[in-house]
């Protein structure tokens, strides 16, 4: 997807919303476990329950890989069922050296036709590359994550600076801002300020509000720029508000009043 | 699998080879091609010719994935053929937050029942420790790479040591010698014998003999400890030594070739 397809739709829905699409069989409603599909039900009545309020989708690989053969079929399904105009993210966090990168790429932008995909940077320049090599495609680079974890290696400085900004300053330098965009953790706001700096033109994947314990209205602040900027995703906290049959209409109303919050924000804010 | 049992395999066959699955349906064999699922048979003919002189198999993930559900069928039937007394790698490179890599874990220990998988250290901890809860089976962390990409940010310095330093040190921190393996690349032997220094119990696996350049004397010099300690990959050199109808035989007779030479070394340098 082109940049400014991803722009427009910002504006026209007045959302920067990312459902993270994060199917569990152990927490999606018991009735659906009847079906031939259940994940892929599941994930069908949460698209047409949210579709009207999000810019973009993230199933999380592991999610279907943990399904064996039949999550890939639940996945193709779902990402098939996506409507074409919203973007869709695999977040499946690969990195390989070159060769084995763009078998990766073949397989989650040929094989299936996502719009991006989340990228490990350690491997280095090799590693990414080969993802860029498909037009309208982009990668999603870890840059400063969520988890405690970030602290380990993520923060070590290296000449003054510390590790995620030298993974950012590098991948601005292989490829340009309609096809990279930068994973940053919704954790601190004041990160994402310092980040936004660094990488002025770049689309920001905000994972963590919601479960994670981000704040939004302090996200955006920090974030959004001209184009939007960022894609902030929730996952469990909209697509399981309810465990009961009803779960498509409380995930609706979850993604609408955040929906609604990131309206506020992009007029206080952009 | 248990250490000692790795340990005494690679005593009975006197090798440490490790040979690469690294199945891609354009380089193999035009005649299998026919065949129902040729990614399975092309791997049960190298299997069943280089299974007296290896101790490990390792399929690079990314060449099943790129194959859609089919890929996945034909790695389950594939880790199912190899014989139980040989050592299996998942060389998948994953990593995500706590809660998503316990979902790896399971997808590639319990639902795939492989002894090891590889995994990039970047987001730390949370993202390393899912993968240790499970009894006999190992991590591989990607330590230092054969890539050029290795030089982007694993040797970046701080605190006077590069970044594949603190990620051995702090690893070996999270976990002990008999779930722990190091990937190290084997383009330079002078940093195989550094890092034996920092991690002298533990395992690694050296990619990069072969296709990528390493020197097998000189890693084995620098890499070979009391329990072996090393697990040398070769991948297109072994399933790709001829493309005709003889290519099991060809197979094998690299793999022999390089069992004779690790007996060699394994007598000089253990």
């Amino acid at each position: 997807m082109e940049k400014q397809k991803l722009t427009e739709q910002i504006q026209k829905k007045k959302s920067y919303l990312c459902v993270g699409l994060d199917t569990d069989l152990h927490k999606i409603p018991k009735h659906l476990l009847k079906e031939k599909d259940p994940v892929f039900e599941f994930n069908k009545q949460i698209i047409d329950a949210t579709a009207d309020f999000c810019v973009a989708y993230k199933p999380n690989i592991a999610f279907y890989e943990a399904l064996g053969p039949a999550g890939w079929e639940s996945l193709n399904k779902t990402l098939e069922y996506i409507p074409e105009e919203i973007f869709t993210i695999a977040d499946a966090k690969r990195g390989d050296i070159g060769n084995t990168s763009k078998l990766y790429a073949r397989a989650f932008f040929e094989k299936m036709t996502f719009d991006s995909i989340t990228v490990a940077p350690y491997m280095g320049k090799d590693s990414v590359m080969p993802f860029l090599e498909f037009e309208n495609k982009w990668i999603i680079v870890l840059a400063h994550t969520s988890n405690p974890g970030a602290q380990d290696f993520q923060v070590l400085e290296s000449d003054g600076k510390p590790l995620y900004e030298s993974v950012i300053k590098k991948c601005i330098g292989w490829a340009n801002a309609d096809q990279l965009m930068f994973v940053v953790g919704a954790t601190r706001a004041d990160k994402i300020k310092e980040i936004r700096s660094l990488a002025p033109d770049n689309f920001f994947l905000v994972p963590g509000v919601g479960a994670q314990g981000g704040d939004l209205k302090a996200v955006s602040e920090a974030g959004l720029n001209a184009d939007g900027g960022l894609l902030v995703n929730s996952s469990r906290g909209i697509i399981y508000a309810s465990s009961e049959r009803d779960f498509g209409n409380m995930a609706r109303q979850k993604a609408e009043d955040l929906q609604q919050e990131m309206d506020k924000y992009l007029n206080e804010y952009v």
